[in-house]
């Protein structure tokens, strides 16, 4: 029985965890591992028990959150159309090899599909390689589309903080030879109007160059073929200090300590214009091509976001390195500031909420002949977003409706059914929003209290009497106010009170 | 190389399909082969070649296709609100174990996920078997809901019919214990609206029932051993003619003969509440508790119809069977009546677009404790639908806008970029949907073009003249009318001018 003593060895593990206070993800991944090692255990012993839940980094959209789900989808939507994009979508998954060598070393964290016969295939990671593949394939050379849909990543999740193995990504891009910096500006000011609109509490846009970042790599001494290595380095300085990034780069990677140095003095500057002007006149990085490009593109972006009003919430800043590998200029990652919430106790530590760039080189990868598509995006990220809601909306007293309907029809008396479902059939035909208890002879108390429960604010009571007059009673359960209606204004008399409330 | 003479003679196969004119469906699959075989051979060299394609059965959604997605799913959604329901979501993926032994025969079909360590995992099959876990998971008894999604099956794609692996279905369903038929009848309402908003021309809703069909497999003496498989026979009737099905319920079945032609006596019958009324007074039937059920329920289902006034496109027919194994009382299932449509010369044959029934059995397969919850529920065959309005717009000359851009903000001269940007960032702070061209000095000729291409209404011209005189020219495209607008008033005059076109 040496698997039940390894299961109890990893439950110590836990408990020895637990007691510590250690990081929730490193807990979070032991008692994933100890319940695998249990359910291994189970089947082994063929006491299989079926077990109830949704896989792993997975969860189910419940009525109230689809509700807060759909209000972020819809201001999310209308600032894409209010920017004149298009919208596409694509397979959820693609050809394995569409997704080989994208990603660099997230590439373990794909999913694949078993081999069934047929197709390799895999699920998608983002939705910026299937867009540079719809583009090659189509042979698409200029579009401004957006594309909201799921991702998968085998990562470890870490759900209370909206990290999740299945997530919406809600992406916009625009594709085509323009002129500089001009699509890279609007993608920017669409960060900032998506999140002043979602009203997420303050928030920066830091903003950096991937032409500038290789350029001051080669000004500090680092050797070409660390370039990428020394810059996923420098992408953990907004969860790590400077001097555990140092040693990472000359204990690790085999870095100079003076070209560490170096960078450390680089990578500790933001500002705006100023900061970029300053490095405009730097006597080393002036003399970096690719520098001295980024940063010229840089001062242009800065010119026109200027335009734009909003260079007060954006940030340059030379220790934006992003992950991806396919990104070749201007990188930007919008954070939130630290919440001030007053309904939340606790707040939520979201990080980054929209990130992107641009990546000239994705759809030439994909093109037989290699021509290049230049493209430049931003991915809001939307399931970050949704934790800090759900969770404001839960500490607030808000109650939120998750249907649209307009009036219950009830009836006051028993043996009506058949006079309900003729009326909820006239609603229905004249476009009305309506429901009935299904329930041949429902209390009207019962049918008033769903009505209370549910926020239907009309109810059209049918009654012996009143089917005698050829009329119906319409209450307004808000005030229990109560007016006898002519059935052939019904239609019209639930249209304007529901359009006042 | 025995491989190589295996891909010629698939190549004759296909070759000799085609000069027969034979089944495309059965060309299509040996293609598939074919190809996969060619595929197979390449990579054994190593002379791999990268394809650029979506994975078979699968495709792109483009901006017209996605605006006629659009219509249809917001004809659909709008039903299912106005008839008060909530609405959920749940992972694309299911543990493997939550969809064994829910499809019967059609298990083959489902996606697996590769195992990568930790849960095995399958893509699901239908909204219908995750809505079930959800409801056991979550305890939930009572509910009214609608989900829209993709669900994934290994069959054989026909995708000029709509028949593709991945493709979206739109379910409505009603979960709770109520009076009888009355959730039923709504289901019925719905599919009857949906189909007559979305004008895809004469349809008619077959009706029956599990327990009819039981019933009359028990009277005409089909051991109870055959009924599932007897069922699967009768399922075909609507593809091939009775003596086919009878052949294979006696030959391959093993069904006697004389069972069998009972079994064609009932199934040519369809009709309506007389029909209904008819059997309830048959000798055999009226003795058969189950078929006796079936048929008060199905008299009750009619009479709710009636009071609904949809009687005339509903059809009770003995032979709709539907494959799935859950269905444990009313089935129904929409059918499109030919074609008539003047744009489209060949029309499409697209068989069934809706189809659903009761399934008061799931829920509880997945409770712990086997308590049931009774459910029914409908499926919007959507891709269909889709395969329909796509191939009537392209034959029609109407022209599909994609954005739904108001205005472009263009300039007369060169130099004007700063102008531009400041002028549409106003427009965007407004609310206004603008774009521009994204270079520096464009024609004028060539953003009036732009519009022209994309229906775009309104052009916001800034001119040297007009920016000292404080105003914009605003063009309308339709009728080139040009008219100075001062620039305090733009928005307001692009708003009015949008609201009538």
């Amino acid at each position: 029985m040496a698997e039940e003593a390894a299961v109890r060895a990893q439950a110590d593990t836990v408990r020895r965890l637990k007691q510590d206070n250690a990081d929730p993800d490193e807990i979070a991944k032991e008692v994933a591992k100890l319940l695998e090692m249990k359910a291994q255990l189970g089947e082994d012993e063929g006491k299989h028990k079926f077990v109830l839940k949704t896989p792993k980094g997975t969860r189910d959209y419940g009525p109230k959150q689809m509700a807060i789900r759909e209000r972020v989808f819809n201001a999310i939507i209308s600032c894409f159309k209010r920017h004149g994009a298009e919208v596409i979508d694509t397979p959820v998954f693609e050809l394995k090899e569409t997704l080989t060598g994208k990603y660099g070393e997230d590439s373990k964290l794909i999913y694949d599909l078993k081999d069934q016969g047929g197709e390799l295939l895999s699920l998608r990671y983002d939705l910026t390689v299937p867009f540079a593949r719809y583009l090659a394939m189509n042979k698409i050379t200029n579009i401004k589309r957006y594309h909201i849909a799921k991702v998968y990543r085998r990562d470890n999740p870490a759900m209370t903080r909206g990290r999740y193995r299945e997530f919406y990504q809600c992406d916009f891009d625009i594709a085509g030879q323009f002129d500089p910096m001009i699509p890279d500006a609007e993608c920017l000011k669409i960060v900032h109007e998506i999140l002043s609109d979602l009203q997420l509490g303050d928030f920066v846009i830091k903003v950096n160059d991937r032409r500038i970042l290789d350029g001051m790599f080669a000004v500090c001494g680092v050797p070409d073929s660390k370039f990428r290595t020394i810059c996923s380095s420098v992408d953990k300085l907004d969860k790590v200090p400077w001097e555990e990034v140092r040693s990472e780069m000359v204990g690790e990677k085999g870095l100079s300590p003076e070209a560490a140095d170096r960078i450390g003095e680089y990578v500790q500057l933001h500002g705006g214009l100023d900061l970029i002007e300053r490095l405009l006149q730097d006597p080393k990085l002036s003399q970096n091509k690719l520098a001295k490009e980024g940063l010229g593109d840089m001062k242009l972006l800065f010119e026109y976001l200027t335009l734009f009003g909003i260079t007060e919430k954006i940030s340059f800043d030379l220790s934006l390195a992003r992950g991806l590998d396919y990104y070749t200029g201007v990188i930007f990652e919008a954070v939130l500031l630290h919440q001030e919430n007053e309904h939340v106790e606790e707040s939520v530590s979201v990080g980054s909420v929209a990130g992107g760039g641009r990546y000239d080189g994705l759809v030439g990868m994909f093109d037989p002949k290699g021509r290049k598509v230049p493209c430049v995006g931003v991915s809001i990220g939307i399931e970050r977003i949704f934790s800090i809601l759900e969770q404001r909306l839960e500490a607030s007293e808000e109650k939120i409706r998750t249907t649209e309907t307009q009036v219950l029809v009830a009836s006051a008396q028993k043996k009506l059914l058949e006079e309900r479902l003729k009326l909820i059939s006239e609603l229905w035909n004249a476009g009305i929003k309506a429901e009935m208890l299904y329930k041949k002879n429902p209390k009207l108390l019962n049918q008033l209290q769903y009505c209370e429960d549910t926020g239907i604010p009309l109810v059209a009571i049918v009654g012996e009497q009143e089917l005698k007059d050829g009329v119906i009673r319409l209450r307004i359960v808000a005030t229990r106010e109560e007016v006898n209606v002519p059935r052939e204004s019904l239609v019209e008399e639930i249209r304007i009170r529901t359009s006042q409330c």
